[in-house]
């Protein structure tokens, strides 16, 4: 038997949320699974998004055989078009998947040179070493899949994003048999979705919420504005229906609804009957009791149309007092404050509004697997090793604990990105760790990549301010030729006599100096920065960024 | 009959959470009960706490004749401190509050001049107009009050924070007596705490955790860190009677813990026994299983005690695998991401986290009514008119339906901060405004005061950065007398090639402009800005502060 090992190394989402990215590796052949971006913490300031660092792939570029995709949430698919722009290799993905993707690739010029391959759920196919079988399960979102990967030391799965729905609102069913014969075949190691090991019990399926939603269609008497996020194709599609068997016209609002409502229905996943839908332009036409407006932005984005239209800020989307405002989604930690302000401006505007505080029925569900239904698949898949992926440490740390307490598996392990772990027939086992890390983008600048150093002064001159000094330098005399000047941005309110007496503070330093000092512009830039920071600090009490200047004049 | 009206001026609390300040004004006198304060929402940059613009109060500054407090959380006295620096006035409440307020202006040094004034419960007092009855109600906190405040236009009721705990764990019971007696007596208006009236039901009582947290003290074998508000008085008592049941020695870690109970213990709140509380260095000395560490830092602040333990960064608060960590607190909106990052690194020393996310049974309850409660206070006080106090606009919209779902109020009205009501026996009405505000402290700064332009360049500077432009100019030429510089910060990654062409950008301006233009330093300055801010955009896609500077040499 050989001595080699394939090795799995995840790249992003094993020790955090979102950028979602696994490596499979044998000897010269690399598979990628996913390749996500997360949204970035409150600290990093003007960063956009945040995805992966993929100096390993990049290291490895020639070995890299493609990158399959179990799905079309943004922390799945999201760093592709930055990775594509560095390592333009095929992408496999079902057919929304790679409808979504076209979209954001064509945004970034990127859709010509893209080489994309639709994966057909039962339609085996191979990349080097590596034999791989899409298996259809259920999620928030449509068309998503797990991956069987048949390797030389045995077969691997990767859930992808799942829960079990046993109502598949889509007719497309979790497709329990497949996994329950690859549990016959004998798996080595199940990698699975931890969103939410931390949940006992079932996740409910998406039809769970249809009947409260039908309540709430029963009782509005004027306008529905009902918002989920854009990408849940069966949340759009049971508001379309509840709009049409309560007598209301559809509107679409917001661009990423009008654009995920677009695809899922060439693609068929909705079918709006004949003249449901109107343009929002029409919306004034009709009696407020007569339409049902479908608005992007449930988490308070401050662009979003429902934020706009809760400061009646919106052309088309007027909400008015009476009128419903349907929330049919979950608050993302760290966006509270956005979405209990635009919630209150709500209130402002005598809007009904249901949101998912506990308090209205069941009016979302989440698309991630509980503890029961993570334990169903440890028992159907019955690995013999164990890899929780997709969560924070303590999601992983409880997802081990979940999948033990089956008595399936033999060994586990908690890896977090850039831990590399050896995989054979009979062990596993970690080993070195590779280059991993966040690479944060603003979208908005061209050079794009924000650089770790960049973030720490935008942090330190966002919370005190910024000190600079400029002190003059005759070029030929190397004499100082004027009085020192101070710029303050941000920093107290009485600026104005903190700079008077900064100056005399540089001036004495600069006086204080023998002439060998002042020929040593580091040196005396280095003294001026120290007494400055210390009278700033005594005088103000505040730590602000101080850059002295030298000018050559 | 006079026409004379009473006012309510909310100049805080009213729209929002924190900093509650109720103005009472009978023509030329003022009570003012509270004087909190609320921390700051994530875009005010180096802001440390926010406070009521309290110039309605300065403007009648020989009106005010006291500001009584309900009880002692920040959110009702933490706005004392810069108030009575600009207006000294008595301050009234409850032993435990003025022992809480006192350590407060001791550190602003306004302990000798300010003029506290004990309240008891059952002693009426008057001030002007107005004679006030203190009424003991229920919270998290111990020794909080309700205000009865007969008027000359009759009596009103101010509820402070409470909630009705018909187990009271310091045996002071919730009066309900006393509010039926006011019911009976006849309440013109009432102003009840909003906080949880979109919660149904009932909030459990304080006694309700001790069940669940004493199986967990049964089932711990190591160490034990407790962690609650440090204000959580009954909290820290039953966690120590919990320790002293189940033979752990008690160490309180960190400055709040460390206070509240010191204070605590001095009125009688808690006692422990001989022989049960350590100092902290002698934690080392007891076997494991023997000691419960009481732990500040529920909020995930960075440099909380519990912080600093979690990433193994605290003298003497050492968490080692296998010891439990009971977080008895709620998460505060908005501090979701600090506390998860916290609880990651808990796991990563392998503890076992008990926090209140649902699964870990009852270990935390609220302090605040729900709706349930509510409507009892409606139903025993009979108020005619009714106006919610403490919460956001979706809270105090809430917090009127449900009181008048009890059928008893004749009139609601929904005030927000600044907004003046005008009472007398039989109406109340909204008039003109007053002015509020909120008041960004810089705890870290002498000058203290935060301006909105301060925030409002911080924000620019942390989302984009700064790009200086320093021009030379010959103090007595009027004529440049070098190339201009460029100074940037937190813009890019290739400043340097952005730089050098920022300077020919400046030069050209400085060349195209005409010799008169170039006396104007105020329209050089314009232009240079306007030519600058257009490369800096074009090149980089961001928009950094662009600030020119003339220098004359």
């Amino acid at each position: 038997m050989s001595t080699d090992k394939l090795k799995i190394i995840p790249l992003g989402g094993l020790g955090e949320f979102g950028m979602n990215c696994m490596v499979v590796q044998w000897k010269d052949d690399i598979i990628v699974i996913d390749a996500g971006l997360m949204f970035p913490e409150d600290d990093m300031l003007g960063v956009d998004i945040v995805v992966p660092d993929i100096s390993y792939l990049l290291e490895n570029r020639d070995k890299v055989r493609g990158i399959l995709l179990t799905h079309a949430h943004e922390d799945h698919i999201g760093g592709l078009p930055r990775i594509l722009a560095q390592l333009n290799v095929p992408v496999y993905g079902t057919e929304f998947t790679l409808s979504f993707l076209e979209g954001k690739l064509e945004e970034h010029k990127l859709l010509d040179d893209a080489d994309l391959i639709e994966i057909v759920p039962g339609e085996d196919f191979t990349l080097g070493p590596f034999t791989i079988s899409a298996i259809r399960v259920t999620h928030s979102l449509v068309d998503c899949v797990a991956l069987a990967v048949r390797t030389p030391v045995g077969l691997i799965v990767h859930t992808g994003d799942f829960k079990i729905d046993l109502s598949s609102p889509d007719g497309k069913p979790f497709d329990l048999h497949s996994f329950a014969e690859l549990g016959k075949e004998g798996v080595l190691l199940l990698l699975q979705d931890s969103t939410n090991a931390d949940r006992p019990g079932y996740t409910p399926g998406e039809m769970a919420v249809k009947p409260r939603l039908d309540e709430l269609f029963s009782r509005a008497d004027r306008r529905i504005f009902f918002s989920c996020f854009s990408s849940s194709i069966h949340r759009i599609r049971m508001a379309m229906d509840l709009a049409w068997k309560h007598g209301r016209k559809v509107a679409l609002v917001g661009r990423s609804m009008d654009n995920a409502a677009e695809i899922a229905q060439d693609l068929g996943y909705i079918h709006p009957p004949e003249g449901l839908l109107i343009h929002s332009g029409q919306l004034r036409d009709y009696e407020p009791s007569k339409v049902c407006v479908l608005i992007s932005g449930t988490q308070g984005e401050p662009m979003s149309a429902l934020s706009r239209a809760a400061v009646d800020n919106h052309k088309h989307a007027k909400i008015e007092a009476g009128d419903t405002v349907i929330m049919s989604s979950r608050v993302i930690p760290g966006n509270e404050k956005p979405i209990y302000h635009m919630i209150d401006h709500l209130y402002r505007r005598q809007a009904k509004v249901i949101h998912d505080d506990g308090t209205n029925g069941l009016i979302h569900v989440s698309g991630h697997a509980s503890q029961e239904e993570l334990r169903l698949m440890v028992n159907l898949l019955k690995p013999k090793f164990f890899v929780p992926v997709h969560g924070d440490y303590r999601h992983l740390t409880k997802h081990i604990e979940v999948a033990r307490s089956t008595g399936v598996i033999e060994q586990a392990a908690l890896l977090e990105d850039g831990e590399v772990l050896e995989v054979d027939a009979n062990s596993i086992r970690k080993t070195e760790k590779v280059t991993t890390g966040r690479v944060l983008i603003d979208s908005g600048s061209t050079s794009d990549v924000v650089e770790e150093l960049i973030i720490r002064d935008r942090r330190h001159l966002s919370e005190a301010g910024l000190v600079l000094a400029i002190i003059t330098i005759g070029k030929n005399t190397g004499l100082q030729v004027a009085a020192p000047e101070i710029v303050m941005r941000g920093l107290a309110v009485n600026e104005m006599q903190i700079a008077d007496r900064a100056r005399e503070v540089i001036q004495e330093t600069l006086d204080a100096s023998s002439s060998e000092e002042k020929r040593d512009w580091m040196l005396i830039k280095e003294k001026v920065r120290a007494d400055l920071k210390r009278y700033i600090q005594k005088s103000t009490g505040r730590r602000p960024m101080v850059m002295p200047v030298i000018l050559e004049v």
